[in-house]
């Protein structure tokens, strides 16, 4: 049997382990991304690793989080990151070039190459056939510093695609069909791979739209076999050169597989407050819009931008609705800006915001008390926009275009035949906000703003593990629920004690309380816990409360691997029932821990209820390790010795 | 002797007193303008009035502050104000369509009116022969209602302008040579009028960055002469039928006279933390820069950003600057995006803001610790930025763009010769976002999201007022101190009791605990208390702290009147050496109060010091009795019962 794509990349890069789905495998990463509100931790974790000079073939370090700036915290932020990258070799996209996954698409990314990033968007890049994994930032910081990445050999997926799109239907849907199909659970230990005429008929952007949100479908990767499509777009990017075939061989073998027509999709809407909540639009027509929000690592390709431009050409944004437009790099807004389709926004009445995340993290535009918000991005969990009251769908550029105007959830299929853009035979390019990092040797001053705390790590592990239950929480608890990610937070990244101020309070407000009055303790958790973004502060500011173990029905996967990076024992129930059992404030134990680590099932004694609980443990030796020593830096510290 | 131009405009719109300066007098306001952070509190105000539809010529509520809504306070606002307006008779000009003072003089200006504005750079409409001032949004509720507006009749100062100016002379630098010879008091109880064969080489643009400035001299307002200029830009603006002459006469009288020759200017920079810090350019040319801000009412017109984006065509930001560029209107953005301008900027690595004021009231873009920010906005107090520890220095567009270049403040003069930018023969003209007022009598739901608290009202005066002095500050004072307006605070401006916990918090941090603690009592301050913006904010948060009198060595004109109007006394030393000897938590005790209220001097007994002190209440029949009945709102009330 031959190999699909994502199989031959992964083979191409094996380091340690055998490709067999579960097992554990290192893979040797070529190519890093940071974006700032991940990347000051990602860099002060790199520094604490004591390497001079990164060891990928290129690491970037973006600005694309962080850009409002209420306050200091951010521009120092950027300061940092902006030196400590050219000090140790890594390129730096300023403020204002992009979304990290739009401008990596653009202007960085090789079909074949393995790409890991601190962005739990990071698969994006499987548009263009690369092999890319979102993690938490020190696993990428490790990355740099030459090391392999570790992760369970995948289950590879295949998606057939079958048809071709009809009018008005997107890229956007499909991935909602996926979501629709599978859930925000169903991508839990694979890799979707999208192959079949309908992938030949999609574009690199649309790729890229599918790709990205395999994040959401919990996916550890998704990917689109790099073919003449993808040639064509490095061709018109000046990039043929970067170009490789990645094909899955004519007999590929996959673990899964499954189809979908494409000529049978219609407009689709993700309801709030979870991707998976997917209807057609045209059940919901008569809800009324109060705000718009077009761009996104997802969606704010030129492509993209050039439909909504046309759409909204000639006409005025409803009077009762806020449109915000954000391009998604630098490249696309000076295109706009060159041929005129700006102009069809602004003129419409878009209000054109920099080339950033922006209002897809809460940066930003959050709706008003209570308010309908209509957005193309990837994420409508609850508080995210930084309305806790916001009604949040996703939905394809074009929908919310013509929502816009009409004020209501709109098919767009009413609006007749839509306007045809086609791809550039070649892009804008100028690369003249990105900063090269110094010769080797060079001086660089590392700026450090006062914002910039000492990070918690972890403890070696103890023999005997106790404490309260501090809070429970139920099934598919994001990052953002654990560490709340919005406008006011944000900027605190660096900050771990300021942040755990606010860790969980989405789910119980006194938690952050309880952890300090009871010296830490234990969380108890429903199904995929940690599901969405992958920012470790989820990880860290636990450890920084004392947190010792998590005990979940099941975890999302970059999570699971930033609490064991940080010495947090997850732990997952072998008896369904035992979750229902424990109550808040239950006092448990772990006894004779330094024995029972290297088991794959570990025993709680719940002292309350004088009951005991059988937990697995189901992790690799290197793992093992990390909980033993303390986390991921004792572990390589130790290591290096 | 003839008249001059501003006492034209006073004359037609003279209702009570006569035009003696000092003496109060009453004038007819033909048109207001709000902005969206003192709008709200405005059109709360307005409601209370009960009146059910404006009497004005033209009344516009503008969103241009609060616009990056981190949190649905803003938005909520927005649509309090929408709604509001639609009900009351209000134009609204929605968020995205520009910066109130820009809009203001592209699409509703009218040469000869008067207009009263909720915001303290009103004044801007001067360039375009209006009379126009910045006050509270209480007087600017009255005024919709059709009131009067009442101030002390200032002195008209003549600035004659000879000669031209220079190539990259700008003026920036004319109203910047104002500041350094007459300080930030220089211009209070006066209107300063500018005349000659200078002002008439003069575009309106050029002239309103003159008028705009007028404010940090404290003036009352300045004025241009209605000329043939006006006639062009107008009819540029598809308005010619707006244009009227208002020309001094040949023989016109004026109560001082001054002289400018503007072919002596040099490009000049305001320094860190005062307006009025003035030097030459050329003094500061080794200073490094963090961060380019170009924008803001001041200079954000098309002639303005067209120099600019000439500036940057083809070059690239200096990698250590963070450039942003807001552009003062959606007519500017939409013109620059049609002729290609955009590009340049966008390009040229600038960072594209909204239409907005952004920066310039510390709405994001908060430089780093520390850092060096040039501005080409109106004030540079320290903290406004959002960032304390900035230093911002205010200057010309030009200098602005050529610093964000070489990374250093740079002379412009050294680049040459000058891109020269001609007004146009016609602007882009297109009222899209600007939503009409329903029909009289059509019912319109008003929207109040849950950050609309009710505002305090003060009671009437008693007959004893006693308490301690809870904090003693310094001269030129801004509402900036004792209202800090940053994008934390801003969001809350509709509601008092949240803003009062950060009440004077700048200069003694306690304030607000004090204030509580001792159940109100009195503020001392130095000279020109209160300058700056005309937030009311300043006069209600001390209200709702129970301050209930400021003595003072002068004070800045609106918040005087805000004081009087929220039923706070404003009392000035007769004797300087008096402010030296109180000390804070002096016990002070006024009794008689409803007998002394009616004189020119109250007795203050200082019972701590066993010391009596006379004080100033230089006030007009109806601010007494604003002060005895509890403030304007009380006094409107009682007067229409």
């Amino acid at each position: 049997m031959g190999l699909n794509a994502a199989k031959k990349i992964i083979k191409n890069h094996l380091v340690k382990g055998e490709m067999i789905p579960g097992e554990e495998i290192a893979i040797k990463i070529d190519r890093t991304l940071t974006q700032d509100s991940t990347g000051t931790m990602a860099y002060l974790q790199f520094e604490a690793l004591g390497i001079d000079r990164v060891k990928t073939k290129k690491s970037i370090a973006y600005i694309d989080h962080n850009m409002l700036q209420s306050g200091p915290e951010n521009a120092d932020d950027h300061a940092y990151i902006q030196t400590v990258a050219k000090k140790h070799g890594i390129y730096f996209s300023r403020p204002g070039n992009g979304i990290c996954h739009q401008v990596n698409l653009e202007r960085f990314g090789v079909p074949g190459d393995t790409l890991l990033g601190s962005d739990s968007h990071t698969p994006t890049a499987g548009g263009i056939g690369m092999l890319a994994i979102g993690a938490g930032g020190l696993d990428v910081a490790v990355a740099m510093g030459g090391g392999e990445y570790y992760l369970n050999m995948p289950k590879i997926v295949k998606v057939n695609l079958k048809g071709r799109l009809g009018e008005w239907i997107t890229a956007k849907d499909i991935i909602l069909e996926m979501l629709k199909r599978l859930s925000v659970k169903g991508g839990i230990g694979k890799i979707f791979e999208y192959v079949g005429e309908g992938a030949k008929t999609l574009s690199v952007p649309e790729r890229a739209t599918i790709t990205n949100m395999g994040a959401e479908l919990g996916a550890t990767t998704s990917i689109f076999p790099s073919d003449n499509v993808v040639r064509e777009f490095l061709r018109a990017q000046g990039r043929e050169k970067d170009f490789s075939f990645i094909e899955p061989d004519a007999d590929a073998s996959y673990d899964e597989e499954m189809e979908i027509d494409l000529s049978s999709l219609e407009p689709m809407v993700a309801c709030p407050h979870s991707p998976d909540k997917v209807v057609a639009v045209s059940e919901l027509e008569d809800v009324k819009v109060n705000q718009v929000c077009i761009g996104s690592c997802t969606n704010s390709s030129y492509v993209d931008m050039m439909k909504v431009a046309h759409i909204l050409k000639g006409n005025t944004v409803s009077e009762d609705v806020s449109l915000t437009i954000s391009p998604g790099s630098r490249q696309v807004l000076t295109m706009l800006s060159q041929n005129g389709a700006l102009s069809y926004m602004i003129e419409a009445g878009a209000r054109v915001l920099e080339s950033a995340c922006g209002p897809c993290i809460g940066m930003g535009q959050s709706p008003s008390t209570g308010a309908v918000s209509l957005r193309t991005f990837n994420r409508n969990f609850e508080g995210r926009s930084g309305t806790k009251s916001a009604k949040v769908y996703l939905v394809s550029p074009e929908i919310a275009a013509v929502s816009a105007l009409t004020g209501y959830i709109t098919d767009p299929r009413q609006m007749g035949t839509p306007f045809k853009v086609e791809m550039p035979a070649k892009f804008l390019i100028d690369d003249n906000m990105v900063v090269d990092p110094s010769r080797a040797g060079e001086d660089v001053r590392v700026v450090r703003g006062p914002n910039i705390k000492p990070f918690p790590v972890a403890k070696p592990l103890k023999d005997v593990l106790n404490g309260k239950v501090l809070t429970k929480v139920g099934d598919n608890i994001t990052t953002d629920h654990i560490m709340p990610s919005n406008s006011k937070l944000l900027p605190y990244r660096s900050n771990i004690p300021y942040l755990s101020e606010y860790c969980l309070t989405p789910c119980d407000e006194e938690f952050p309380a309880k952890a300090k009055k009871n010296s830490g303790g234990f969380i108890v958790a429903g199904e995929n816990y940690g599901q969405g973004s992958s920012r470790e502060h989820a990880a860290l500011a636990p450890l920084y409360l004392g947190i010792k173990a998590v005990f979940a029905r099941s975890f999302a996967r970059i999570h699971r691997q930033n609490l064991i990076n940080n010495g947090i024992l997850p732990l997952v129930f072998q008896n369904v029932k035992d979750y229902e059992e424990i109550d808040v404030m239950d006092e448990l134990e772990m006894g004779d821990m330094l024995k029972q680590i290297d088991g794959d099932t570990i025993i709680v004694k719940n002292k309350t209820k004088n009951k005991e609980y059988n937990m697995l443990f189901d992790v690799t030796q290197r793992q093992r390790n990390m909980i033993k020593y303390g986390g991921l830096i004792n572990l390589m510290k130790r290591n290096s010795l």
